[in-house]
């Protein structure tokens, strides 16, 4: 069988987009039509990666530059499989860089629109940017990804090894941060692992979206079973991945008042750092 | 004489905000007068917190909800002393959370609107919280302020010190990320002090968003002396901050491409991760 491609992949055709005549308007406006697939969904509701890249897509179509540079979206109300709108508009634009904003609908059993999530973003283009490099940041330790636990090592016994998004997803986990699945020790709120596509597609600008929230919760590793919707979640790409796996680092500094941070850095096979994200999540009892 | 209060203070008003009739509409729409004054500019340019902070004034008397618990900005051009309106509206509200929208706005020498920021927010109220705490984050572990390089040591070489917005705080910066400006050695990328404003006013949240944008940047400590203007400034935040000093560490992990981020913790006097944010800002050589 012949390896996906990027946009020749189970993402590319469940982010898809269609715009509605006619296309960006004068004033800076579009309509895309989108589908939100069952298989991203975890205990029914889409994920919040998928959701923001798919959001992410329409707006790449509305805006002149191609790349997400900053991202930003607020969840508003959880979104089920089935058809949705993403309505998205330019705020401004300057030489090297570009701003709009963007909300995906569904429409509920009375015939109203629901507004599901809300996205702010600022867009460049990834190839133009100079060569140089001065970081002190490293990648994470992770053991070879034949001594990580994937998804058969899951479990479903917290029902994340069965939720449809794991398996769309790769997923080999740092057993240092898998004691909750394992039964091994809990740990200080992190979580790494090995990040690719089930179907071989490659990464790119976009899937570094998905990516930024697709392990499984810091909780976990806190010893925390609890469902933790994101309220906002923001990512920076900072430079398109090289092809090959993903390595991705979360960790939780604050679990405080009901709320939580999950910061997350995402590494590409070059070991560069090609993503940074956070969210703010709510700790549901 | 007196200190100022919360509510009378320099930083209350200069971030006033002015209800144009009728107040927040039946769609939820709000429409506020604002003044950016000159004493929170940096450069001619008015500072991204402050502006930040003015906005999400505006934004409170908008929604339902008291407290901004996630605040994110887009930047679109340099904020200039004197009149501007800011428009805001609700997008979705929750029993516990709020989400809404604002922009700021001036009107160009042709007449013409400019807006400045685009800002997306969902707000909260930080005194319903419970008060548990689970965390790992430590304070960072900072000299005594008589130990730290207060305005007068920053001296005005690289502008900085002699900036409007300084006189308008009282900073201490940690020695060891004071570097350039005592002639002392460069770092990697870190920036922490003590933050009071300077006429004794207490912190409260909105503060936070100032405090998040207020230390010189990073990459002073990396010795590199540039413009670096935010391109999108998120900030959480967790707690209702103690009355007293703030502390605040920044660091910068990765520069690379022309882009760098700046994370900053703000911890108040009772030892509380009072505030956690992230922006993405640009080196301009």
């Amino acid at each position: 069988m012949a390896l996906a491609s990027i946009g020749n992949s189970e993402f590319d055709r469940d982010t898809a987009i269609t715009p509605r005549a006619p296309g960006v308007t004068g004033d800076g406006t579009a309509e895309h039509d989108v589908h939100i697939h069952q298989g991203w969904t975890l205990f029914g509701a889409a994920n919040g990666g998928y959701l923001l890249a798919t959001a992410a897509r329409a707006l790449a179509d509305t805006l002149p530059h191609p790349d997400p540079f900053t991202v930003t979206a607020h969840y508003l109300s959880a979104t089920r499989p089935g058809p949705a709108v993403v309505r998205s508009s330019r705020a401004h634009t300057r030489r090297s860089l570009s701003t709009g904003q963007a909300s995906l609908f569904q429409t509920a059993g009375d015939g109203t629109e629901v507004e599901r999530l809300r996205v702010l973003a600022t867009y460049g283009d990834l190839d133009a940017l100079p060569e140089d490099v001065r970081t002190t940041a490293k990648p994470p330790e992770l053991p070879p990804r034949e001594h990580c636990v994937s998804r058969d090592g899951l479990g479903d016994g917290e029902g994340f090894g069965a939720a449809e998004i794991v398996a769309r997803l790769d997923l080999a986990l740092d057993p240092a941060t898998a004691g909750w699945a394992t039964g091994g020790p809990t740990g200080p709120g992190e979580m790494r692992g090995w990040f690719d596509f089930a179907d071989g597609r490659d990464p790119d600008p976009l899937s570094l979206l998905l990516a930024a929230d697709a392990l499984p919760p810091t909780t976990f590793d806190l010893g925390v079973i609890a469902w933790v919707p994101t309220v906002e979640l923001t990512v920076h790409v900072r430079r398109r991945p090289a092809p090959g796996p993903l390595r991705i680092a979360v960790v939780t500094r604050n679990l405080a008042g009901g709320f939580l941070e999950e910061d997350a850095e995402i590494w590409d096979s070059a070991d560069r750092l090609v993503a940074q994200s956070r969210q703010l999540a709510r700790l549901l009892s």
